[in-house]
């Protein structure tokens, strides 16, 4: 499998160029640009303005961006965490990836700093791969048996397409590689299952549809874009089997923070008794907050993603069009809450667990026993 | 109020010169663009195209697409209410405003057909102004009763605004004047109540960012635009007071086809407490149809509206740009059905009646008496 997950890198390290690369995914799907990020403002911008986006890649970009920044001056850990911590709010593995390495450097020599960084930025990255890669196996087993009994309801003898609806981009451009929500439908795609995934576009930002896309395409999953009004729908007229979304942030009862919209489909799922998953790495449980809705601090984007849309004109090149009139007060909420209740269970690293105070105590188990 | 009627139309006649005249709706809100209809094959592309949209409109339009044929063709009158028929198949007023003029001209003289259609279409276009200015009329103490509530409520002594939720447009760009769900909102602005409207961007066409937003600050109604996704969120946190939207078709049990989407926003109204009401003319109801999600056909249009945006470039011309990568599957259904569980009411000309076998029996009863 590590040959799958080689082709599905977004950010990486060249030890001999002592480069940090990432794929630029505010360009994607029109041009596949790579970019090298060279000083601590390049990491902060690339997060800023979501180059590199999705809870774990920005994890690991920061901790990439202290390396740089000590590489540069040893004494510029905390204002380096300072920045990087600032560059986006609601996003829990940016300071847990921070607070880690402050925890780790504080105690060394300055002129050490440096090269410890790298190696937890590196090693960051490759756990980050290893926990998605995971998350894979765990969530295949949910679509296997899925199909079986989606096969065991068919009578016709007509070939059953496992659909899969999922929202926003929590694929390997999120991720260390594999991705979370998208995990387990690779590991489907190379198993041989025939599955299907609705793509939510995913405005303001349209990582769907420039992202999710773009990756399943290359991967060669069959999947439809469909905008982010279309899920209702789909799921009343049964052409929506399950729906897997990503977390940027789950909480200790089971809520899941994630991209705005989500909420809206986990309602629908419910509605309509469609199972409603979240994959996610560990790194995003806040076991600090309990309640979502009530707790956790949204984070507010420029009107701009609302007012504007990017796209291809027709001479080939990236451009922004103003959707709305000039002058149009427009209100960017980045993420939404969805209650524990919506959510059918929780596909980590560490296996699938209840949306619950009872599933994040036995994650939490499992964490203090692996930590030791 | 009729200033206000004249000063909110998107299709009229003119008698000295025999003009159909509309508003081209896509190039709104870049460009206000008048255009003159003068055959059955303009009024056809009008509404197709979506220069025209909106059930009643589409409607009206038609009625003055018979005329313009039968001005041409004294004998085209089933024809052209074929040709007419077949382009929008889910507006329910199409099909009743073809169905009414063709039983009526059928028994007249061909040489007589063209002006009686020409009535007709001019009588259709006045009473959907006058139905929707009822709806305002009805609709408005829904919102004064909603304010006071809350300004019961609030104890700081802070300015009170009552906060709706709209979806698509279904103001008076989509009606004869006023419009549906936004004719409350003009009737409670013009009467001084305090009122901010959140507009649903309302994907693929952005009905929402491109006319309600336009309509809304021609008339200086305070309002804001968030992405479709959003509205949940909004909801969760009390930012909404009530949903209007309009409806394309109503059942007798009272479920409602509307822009897709609707659906997604009614079941965060119903999970949060919010009231949620559907503005319509009894034109729209459709009482042969009992159960909206299984017996409305759901119409689907181009992909390309789905992998395209349109809106204004930097240089200052419209312009439409992909926002897929090349290649990419698009699926483009244009309507959903909310089940009559999750409306709290119909606001209609008639008066506001419950979304329910019940409610819709009512209905039925008042037209019958009116008509009878």
């Amino acid at each position: 499998m590590s040959e799958h997950a080689d082709s599905m890198r977004t950010i990486w390290y060249e030890a001999e160029a002592d480069n940090v690369c990432i794929i630029d995914q505010t360009r994607l799907p029109h041009v596949l640009e790579v970019i090298t990020l060279t000083t601590l403002s390049d990491a902060c911008f690339a997060i800023t303005d979501m180059q590199v986006r999705g809870a774990p890649l920005i994890g690991i970009t920061a901790a990439f961006g202290v390396y740089l920044s000590l590489k540069e001056n040893p004494d510029s850990l905390s204002s380096a965490c300072q920045q990087l911590a600032a560059t986006r709010p609601t996003a829990i593995n940016l300071q847990w990836a921070l607070s880690q390495i402050q925890e780790r450097l504080q105690p060394l020599a300055s002129t050490d700093r440096a090269a410890a960084a790298l190696d937890i930025a590196r090693r960051l990255l490759s756990e980050d791969a290893d926990a998605c890669g995971a998350i894979g196996d765990h969530g295949l087993p949910i679509l296997s048996a899925l199909l079986q009994e989606k096969r065991a309801r068919q009578h016709s003898g007509e070939p059953v397409v496992l659909n899969i609806l999922t929202h926003c981009n929590a694929g390997w451009l999120a991720t260390g590689a594999w991705g979370t929500a998208l995990a387990p439908i690779y590991k489907a795609h190379l198993a041989g299952l025939p599955v299907h995934v609705w793509v939510d576009e995913t405005r303001p930002r349209n990582q769907g549809a420039s992202l999710t896309a773009w990756e399943l395409g290359r991967s060669g999953v069959p999947h439809t874009l469909v905008t982010d009004n279309t899920g209702g729908h789909l799921m009343q007229h049964g052409m929506v089997d399950i729906c897997i979304v990503g977390s940027d942030r789950t909480t200790r009862h089971g809520d899941v923070c994630n991209k705005i919209g989500t909420y809206l489909k986990a309602l629908a799922a419910n509605d309509n008794g469609v199972p409603f998953y979240v994959a996610l790495p560990a790194s995003t449980i806040d076991f600090d907050v309990a309640d979502g809705v009530r707790e956790i601090p949204i984070e507010t984007r420029s009107a701009d993603e609302v007012n504007f849309v990017h796209g291809l004109n027709e001479a080939g090149h990236v451009q922004r069009v103003r959707v709305s009139p000039p002058e149009t007060n427009a209100c960017n909420y980045g993420f939404d809450v969805t209650p524990a209740r919506l959510v059918t269970g929780l596909i980590t690293e560490l296996g699938v667990y209840s949306a619950s105070e009872d599933g994040l105590n036995d994650i939490a188990a499992v964490l203090k026993r692996i930590q030791g």
